[in-house]
């Protein structure tokens, strides 16, 4: 399974984050994030071709996590239960240091225009991975879109409340997953 | 009410969508738009800053015939009943241009990724718009951003399948994303 290792390329992602949250997005260079990631330039390159990528850094492995855990649900699951199942799969992988970087992350992308159209880009592909693998299962076209949708939403209610709760507190990110995707389907009954 | 007027603004698109179409996106330049459309450089950038707008244009427009049609809904009208008629509203407004329109526009986006980004925005956009305005109606939150998805989604979907009907048809686009939202309605009963 993929897991987030600490290293060079997660360094460079605190770095990243932490320099966009002091200096703003456009202010930092990518010589300025790759020192203080204790890292060279190339080093950066390798792992970023592009300055704006670091934020959007892990968009590959969550869908990977989420694309593993709805494929390898149970035959029986429902639509539903197999978004869970992603998002299960997602909160399994997903350590101290991901909680941490939300309120960064968020506070990064709420100054600059230009991560804030990544961080939507990003969204609409969470939901393509979700759609896509929920129709490798066999789940009629319509109800894999909204199912898509509803996971996208439920992953990025449950994350930032996750972010913003109590340090002290042991419960995984899919506790906070599953009570938004729970509460979008009782919602969805009230569609009319 | 707001309409499309034939006009310097939709020579211009038509001129941009042909060119995109003709040479690909990248390789058109704003000089040659403006002279595909019979209009000067300086007119051009009055109605759009930036080349990639082009094709964003009536994003604005969608959004506030979305937002007059669900703000004027009956009292009673169920959520996917006010997206309704703003989709009606929105097919209103959409003549001939708009229609013959789509596979143009679709075949630009489809060869350039800097149009699929932006069309995704505009997408994302549209469903703000849609949230926004069932939330000053009073529906709660979960349902009011569910409703903005399913809006979305019936538009594309909609709006495609006008776009490739039969030119004898009379169906107006509204048959078409009334069709698609009812389809979503119904798969949103097996998310299980």
């Amino acid at each position: 399974m993929t897991r987030w290792e600490p290293g060079a390329r997660e360094r460079l992602v605190v770095a990243a984050v932490d320099l966009f949250t002091e200096k703003g997005y456009d202010k930092t260079t990518v010589t300025q994030i790759a020192e203080r990631a204790g890292v060279t330039r190339s080093t950066l390159f390798r792992y970023f071709p592009d300055k704006r990528d670091i934020l959007a850094a892990g968009q590959e492995t969550l869908s990977l996590l989420l694309t593993e855990g709805i494929t390898e649900a149970p035959a029986g699951a429902t639509p539903l239960e197999a978004v869970a199942a992603g998002l299960d799969r997602v909160s399994d992988a997903m350590g101290t240091l991901n909680r941490e970087l939300g309120p960064l992350m968020k506070a990064a992308i709420a100054a600059s225009a230009e991560l804030q159209e990544r961080h939507v880009l990003k969204s609409v592909g969470l939901a393509t991975s979700i759609t896509a693998a929920l129709i490798a299962r066999g789940v009629a076209d319509p109800t894999a879109h909204l199912a898509g949708e509803l996971g996208v939403l439920a992953f990025t209610r449950g994350y930032a409340e996750w972010s913003e709760s109590d340090k002290q507190s042991e419960r995984p990110l899919s506790y906070y997953t599953a009570a938004a995707l729970n509460e979008l389907r009782v919602a969805s009954a009230t569609l009319g």
